[in-house]
């Protein structure tokens, strides 16, 4: 698909509800499932979530429009919610996660960008050259990447409970 | 996590809901994405959604409890929903996967099963005997396994906008 402003808004505004749907309220034990040693639960991803939407998006988006490719983007620290979302709870998270993604939509929808603007190119400290397009399409893929690790990391939860099925699930196989 | 009828519950119940935020008034042209030659799209997942709903989950679990490993489950036609679900817009299949779902979960509760009918066996076309408890578990784990198929193939519509950032979105390497 060609890159819409229009589109890549309607996905990132879903992100919130369908977050707030899988995982509000989930039963003992579900949101505290990981895939295993070094990796995230529902909680510490939503976490991840808010820490981007804070440090990496429209941060890096106003760094491009203001320096173009003079001024390299400061690094995202992909672990940065480990140290700042410790300990809260998933439903607070969640409720956060929406607050943010809103402001954030609501600045970007200031921004009034124009096709010019989407086509222009800042620095990324290890691509190079990136466009704006790229970025913000980024910003919609990276919460379907998420998206993608929270359903996975569910269905992880009944790996043995579905005894021989587990062969016809691509989800559990990963 | 060890079967338990209630969280399968709780997470079957909110499976039309996630699918909603996600999947509802998609701008044109990404319902109609898939992943290539022989792949679903975002409708064709929840016309197998409803398909499987009517024809494999709770069906079987009536065979497993009528008759135990005297009746082998009748096949199910993973690709039934081609035939019937074909040209039905995706907000009315969502309509139809919610009721349809609503009514399944309305039907196990009458079920009142105890803990001795979830270890109780049927027969597997393919695998031989398995438990209701582990029928059950599957509905719940292949709701997750589609979601997760949905999230991917909607992020694929992405996959060249979001430029040198596919390197670093694992639901993009597929």
């Amino acid at each position: 698909m060609e890159f819409k402003l229009e589109d890549a808004v309607e996905l990132l505004s879903r992100t919130p509800g369908v977050l707030g749907a899988l995982l509000r309220d989930l039963p003992d034990g579900w949101a505290a499932l990981d895939e295993g040693e070094g990796t995230w639960t529902p909680a510490q991803v939503v976490a991840h979530l808010i820490h981007a939407e804070h440090t990496n998006w429209l941060p890096r988006a106003r760094v491009l429009l203001a320096a173009g490719e003079a001024q390299v983007f400061a690094p995202f620290d992909r672990f940065g919610h480990l140290h700042t979302g410790q300990g809260q709870p998933l439903g607070a998270l969640l409720d956060d996660f929406a607050a943010v993604r809103a402001q954030s939509l609501g600045q970007l929808a200031a921004l009034n960008l124009t096709d010019t603007d989407l086509r222009r190119t800042g620095q990324h400290p290890e691509f190079g050259p990136v466009t704006l397009a790229q970025l913000l399409a980024t910003w919609a893929a990276h919460d379907l990447d998420h998206l993608a690790q929270v359903t996975r990391t569910l269905a992880g939860g009944y790996r043995e409970a579905v005894g021989p099925w587990q062969a016809y699930l691509r989800v559990l196989r990963g």
